[in-house]
């Protein structure tokens, strides 16, 4: 089906990924999405080609995934399509309401392409970006979000939030479509991530599994916590209220924040304390979790002669 | 189809669950569910009228959920048949059984009531009891878990148990059928929830997203914990044992909680401790989550001109 | 169907579960697996029978997944392929898929049942063989892992990657297949858990829901835990790193590891420190996951005159 | 279920379609469906039960379909239900449609028992009551008409339609709603069969396969074929215009008839003659297709020395 | 998603089909199928939108299958590929591949509108376009032959014949991909045709069902019927052989035709014979099946005084 | 998978079904079917490897339907199983059942292959083995009578009998399971078929769609032709009682037998006569349905100067 996408522009400078600096640097790959020089649809492609002759299984589902279309945002649709279906809402009806809003989405179309390019670079088990697009949940249930916000913000409220309640059974993740959620975002694993109605996550930020970015109090009203750009949110951190987690702050796994905390700096424990700064300038990128690891030194024994952990296995 | 349902007394006015005693017996509270005199049916039909007319994507799904019912029993039992169908369980057997459950049971039928005004009342992101009813994972586990619940009462624990496991694989939320559940319950968002087969959880309480109340031992016995009613437990709180959470207590998100808890105190950390005292008589009906704030105070470096993070998305 | 499983010898002495001391001790069990003499599979077709008798909803289902097949492996490939079946994978080609490695491999063999057993043995809730075979998330999990992790070593790495897709889609588990995991795992409940490409995961250990064994950084490379055999991991803890639980550990639920721990320690808190050790030499098989209690004795205010849990409900 | 059917009027003292008068008025038959006493029904629970205890495999299909339910219009509901089903019209709301039609139809509910009688009477391929209902799409199809002509005489014009259009997809079996069709009617095999808007076929008729009771010209009117009571028509037999067979007429297989044709006649050829008058007064209840044979003798070589078929196969 | 189908030229005043030349150019008839001025698309969106008002239950299938399209090929893609799907050919690849052909394809688009108007102007029964579209699988049938012949021109043979395959299991109509059928057509019923490989059928042709086309011998080649435009061919007819059914020639219902007839005849019978000639030039339009009746009158016993048939029913 | 099929012989050099002697026995045939070396299944392998090289969208259905498999057997179990499945019956467990019998049935090893020969010889639109494996109807529906037949004989005859009915519906073929067919049996179309249960089809019969072998009178009892091998029965014919079809005899499309008719005759009309001798030994073989023509030459009009029937589609 000849696409029929915006057609894109490079980048512009200041915008998205393009400004990270050259360990996830998009402007080295040349991020485009016109359809006849799209760099990350060409290397999907390919991906999914030599998959499809390593494994006859997939193939017609990489052939009808990914080869059969000519563009990246065809192809997502057709994947989420699939995977959100049920007699409610056919997969025909989800593809061209998905199509619908991706090809006409300039927004979306960008955020698609930095958002594989984060899980490409920031996953070391996320080998290809034909991976992240086919069979992480991850980016199926945000590109799925980007959907049901743009309908929300077309006032098809009710359909927003049908799409989110799907998303919610399918992936385990649950993301109202009224938050606002930025570009080069990483959701590793995905499972039990729940963020709420008035949240704003920044460019390039990486929330893992188990995150909540909750409110607090039965009022409505801006109760969501704000994530700024490049913040690294550890699995399983419960971040509440209408509080700022700085420009590339990190907030370690199982954090409980309730207060806001100051750019690039390091929150860890239950509830959470600042407890350093972060050398990197976006520590989202890095995903070094266990960087609070020195401040604790003296919390936890070291094992001594640390053995080998594949001993256990014989 | 005409509505057999039991008929039950009338709700007080204008209240639900607030007015409720501190017991929190439906008796008293005056719950009425004669179909031709439903409130919340009613109410439930005009939301269903409104939202077919202005997505016409959802027109039949609303109609055929619940405006070609008589009552809500019957709408919830399409509802929820629908959703944990699956071969060995067809959508029409898993109605008949709801159907035989929920139209005999006086209790079911005063829970499923109250629990949506909870759900209404406590959730600003539920706008509508039809929302709850038709799209909100939580409130479907928890009134599929109140029919596991009475079919292992009548002696049909196979059934129940393969009830709870189809629940737990489509809502990701895992609910023993034996467990003793009260009524006007809020299970927000679900995902992760974990309730054991001894616990008992008292009425009004709130339970949000990854909260575990399990067993220590590998023992048969009473095992789990109880949580006094008016309860509200944080994101990813566990509980375990067979402690018990005071009336009126709150306990923080992310706290691990291995000792009985006294009424209307709050709990944070991992290990809890008791951090103050609750000013509300229900903190689950206010939802205030950080009211553990004040006291980490100290704890965290707040940030000074707090950003605005609406400014991370430009 | 005739099995054509590999015919298993007694289990050699020194492997797997057959060391546990008597109260889990496979030996006295005469753990084996050859189709005509497998006392688990012969007692699992025993509660199938059993159970189709009372609960004619679910005899068929019975029938077909256990009373058709002559030997648990069969028994399993149905229950699994039924499970994770969708239109890319269908039923058929699973069955015949996890038929071709769980036929061929004595490890799996051998795993299957020392894991039904670590779950009948561990888990109050599960009262039977046949429950864990049939209904537990847990369970359907880890086997379909082996599955994974089998086709993974055969280089068959794409299959297994979709396989791993499919099992968090379904299950809300999210293992990746080149994870060593050892045998007599319990995995309760399941929800969350998450376990990285180069963890590893000794005999007899059990993992409560939401936990974590995650990497740090996002280089390629040996970067995820190994937890010693017998450690008990309890609900939503997280570790990460390439460090080491050591043999017979324990972790508190909610607990961050950052750094080993040494054999037969208690580890407790966020961030996680030593605070004690373990009496019994592999606490996953007493599963007292509140251990820790007496050491945060002082932290938490006790309830003077316990209320009676029950009361709440009346 | 508590079944709410109306209560019907006794059967005679085991007779059936048979003694009932030539107008097939079924008050004078007297068929009672009292639920508590309903013989057909009682008999079709036994026969349900036997089945279910000699073959494991459907016995949870014989349980759902019938054993679960209180009376045969409850079986009939859940049993269509599941056949018709698509995601336009999931099988929880065809059950709903079916139950609300037929529970409050006592035309139906004679039809629906002295169609079964029919079946059991005149097919010595259906040895059972329960296998026409279970398994014969001759009385799946003639039921779901029956569904469909009473929503088009409520006028519900588009439904009924849309449920002709499912039927003739999934039994082959093309009957316009407005059709009108009386009682004790035995569709054998029924693939093909096509009967027109404004047809009427009597009590007691039996159509073969491939029957077309057809119209002539593109005039809306009356102008399909009125069929008498106790006629035969025989396989691929088509019948054109609005034009009448009269009662207890034979038309032989693979005939056309463009002309009425009186009582009592046997018609046969393409086009049709009358080629002799029938002896019983219902050739539809003896079936004797061949009962033309004789016209015929002198138009076929006669095989003599009629080899032993069962040779052929040895 | 806005329409991309090929303009087409104007439909001429009032006419439809009727007025179309004898050799069927739809040039010459004016079809108009430009999305903004498309009569028919038109006629359905208001057919939709009246019947979505008046029948809640399938209001959201006619919004997804109509009133969501900008034109009619994409409404058509989107009923065809939902009715086709299988776990081999996914809806979603089928609207696909549909819309492939479809949208680039001017014959087919001329085709899909002659033949609408075909159903609507000669089966009395089909009392809108819209119905056609949406439910009678004679439509559905040959729009999908369509399809698989577009993809047999191309080369993709074997795609063709998948679809032919499950064309046939669907609707139980078995259309050679390879087959030439003209435009205008009508398919009433559907059941059981089968037009083999090298069969050619003109414009405006009726074929009713039951009717064969059929090829004789085993060898290649050109050995199915051309039937030439305008015939009308009744249900159960059989024509075998590379023989001509002349231009406006009628078949009577059950003929067996094995020698060519010319233009304007009338055959009946098995063997069929030439009985007379047809006054209207198209009998296809007219659909007078009995228009041999005459012929026969001395063949078959009148009968005197018809009896009213509606007496069968009371 | 390892195949488990029995050895069978050779198939003699080059041959097929032709060389077959007269009374159809396959031992003298000699058909191999050891996995190792089963010429026709090698074939089918290559043509499904060829097919999948240049249908993208077809190559995992190939894959998985064929090239998985390593013998015939169950290739075909994989492929009826998924055209045969629903809640009650699924997938996997048809793929057992079918494995099951077919696995250790020499007959029907011998069946399915001559079966094979059959469509791949004397149906030119049938240009491959694969073809009729994968796609066909008509091999479907008889390679599923066969399961269902060995069922019978067997005394699971409910199941036999469930499995007729979902062949019935599926397929729209009605082959009652205690009927008796020989092997190299073509069924083409196969679309309305009905094969009563006391019927014989002895070996190498062809079988045209719309076919009825039907009893007569309501009496249980031997009521079914017996068609001898060889003999070809047109399109639509209807065959009726216990009467003999002679060997190698031919009944021309449309008849109606009622009476016996000598081997090697041609029988044609409506009541069917003898109108002549066939030439070849076995007219299934040839195919030539037209064979009648010359008899009935003088019953239609030839159209002089036959016009090129491709002129009517320009």
């Amino acid at each position: 089906m000849a696409c029929r996408c915006v057609v894109l522009q490079e980048l512009e400078e200041g915008e998205g990924v393009k400004k990270m600096k050259s360990d996830g640097n998009p402007k080295s790959v040349g991020l485009r999405s016109e359809c006849l020089d799209d760099p990350i649809w060409d290397i999907i492609r390919a991906e999914a080609k030599s998959e499809a002759e390593k494994e006859p299984i997939l193939s017609s589902f990489l052939y009808a995934s990914v080869l059969s279309h000519d563009c990246l945002e065809r192809a997502l649709g057709f994947v989420l399509a699939n995977r959100l279906q049920n007699p409610t809402l056919l997969a025909t009806q989800l593809m061209d309401i998905f199509d619908d809003v991706v090809m006409n989405d300039r927004g979306i179309q960008h955020a698609i392409r930095l958002d594989l390019q984060a899980f490409k670079d920031r996953d070391p088990a996320c080998g290809s970006y034909s991976w992240a697009l086919l069979y992480l949940k991850g980016y199926h249930s945000l590109q799925s979000y980007r959907v049901s916000h743009a309908l929300w913000n077309q006032g098809r409220k009710i359909l927003a939030l049908a799409l989110q309640s799907r998303i919610s059974e399918v992936f385990a993740v649950d993301i109202h479509p009224a938050a606002r959620i930025g570009e080069g975002i990483l959701l590793d694993h995905g499972t039990g991530l729940v963020i709420g109605e008035t949240a704003v996550v920044g460019n390039k930020v990486s929330l893992m599994q188990g995150v909540t970015l909750g409110g607090t109090g039965k009022e409505v009203g801006d109760r969501h916590p704000k994530i700024g750009p490049g913040a690294l949110i550890g699995a399983g951190a419960t971040i509440l209220g209408n509080i700022t987690v700085g420009e590339g702050a990190m907030i370690t796994a199982g954090s409980l924040v309730l207060k806001s905390v100051p750019p690039h700096s390091m929150s860890a424990g239950n509830p959470a304390k600042v407890v350093g700064y972060v050398e990197e300038p976006d520590p989202s990128l890095t995903m070094k979790h266990d960087a609070s690891k020195d401040y604790f030194e003296h919390l936890s024994h070291s094992v001594s002669g640390r053995s080998n952990g594949h001993s256990f296995m014989k």
